[in-house]
């Protein structure tokens, strides 16, 4: 799975491919593709340019979300394998990509720029709201325990703006005992290990 | 599945899993949900208090992205059953939610109350080229024909500002061939009928 060059380390999205093989067991390796002249052969395989990609067997993948549904097909302690326990795993894995990332990175890239109101700040302070309201009744978002809906969703509540916004206890409680979790550190340091050993001169 | 009360008429999300079940011949059912006066019990199945959610035996799942993915493990007509086909249509999909749809919907958003410069224009505009270049060399996204993705990805590229913006010849023939199917029409004008006989005075 090709990782970013450069961006923002530890929070370029091949961690989520990393954390999902940690947590079951399966074994990976990581390459880079230049953040510079990203050509042809880059866009057949990422049609919008971005990482990461996954490769297994026949199969390649983008979207780091498609990447983790994939994955969790190939083991349980990703996602449960009764009916409603998967049913569970992909509405949450789907609300993470569709409710609160949807929200969270256009503020986010608007917030880079604007020196004035954010036209989301209230929309995402909402969608953070009820979502504090899901996280305050349990400990995971899906089928009563930890699945792969839990390492996405803490994956786009992690970053330190969102974490930032507002003042959502059990969001903040959640996202710091999934990150707790062993797969994840692993993930983490590997990702900055794999950016510290690719460094080139600027 | 409940739809929304009011709201946009003919781009209720309802529509997705209406069209889903008609290209797959699925029978189903729609009922309302009031749009005010939403109540626990809505959010209970709802966390963000929108709609649709789907009831399929045991299971009841809200977002319709998971619910299409749902819905198209049940038939053929909407995901292949080969590996390399169900992942290409995976992939779409997840690009449909989260590559396109995370930018045009907040881009939606702001443009509603915003008479300034729009901070989401550029990266919109970037989203639909890159997809129109895709869509200028294949017929339908995944797997050589129609999936589920191409029905969400339409649904997605269907809203009228979005087709305003820019100039992107493939996405509007894509959009138009892909409207053009039955099942959307008859998912089309099952919502807007619904609507008809559920008015209740202002």
């Amino acid at each position: 799975m090709p990782a970013g060059k450069s961006g923002p380390r530890g929070f370029v999205r091949d961690l989520r491919l990393r954390w999902a093989c940690e947590e079951a067991g399966l074994g990976y390796e990581v390459r880079s593709v230049p953040l510079k002249d990203r050509g042809p052969e880059h866009f057949a395989r990422q049609p919008f340019g971005q990482v990461p990609f996954l490769e297994d067997g026949d199969i390649t993948m983008f979207e780091s979300g498609a990447c983790l549904l994939h994955l969790a097909r190939k083991s349980e302690a990703l996602m449960p394998r009764d009916a409603v326990g998967e049913a569970e795993t992909l509405q949450w894995t789907i609300a993470a990509l569709n409710s609160i990332e949807m929200v969270t990175v256009p503020w986010w890239f608007i917030g880079l720029s604007a020196d004035a109101d954010n036209p989301l700040e209230g929309w995402v302070l909402k969608r953070l709201a009820h979502l504090d309201a899901v996280l305050a009744r349990r400990e995971w978002l899906a089928a009563g325990r930890f699945t792969v809906a839990d390492l996405l969703m803490a994956d786009v509540l992690r970053v330190p703006k969102v974490r930032a916004a507002g003042d959502f206890p059990s969001i903040r409680a959640y996202v710091d005992r999934t990150c707790a979790r062993p797969a994840f550190k692993r993930a983490y340091d590997g990702q900055m290990a794999h950016f510290a050993a690719h460094d080139e001169p600027a």
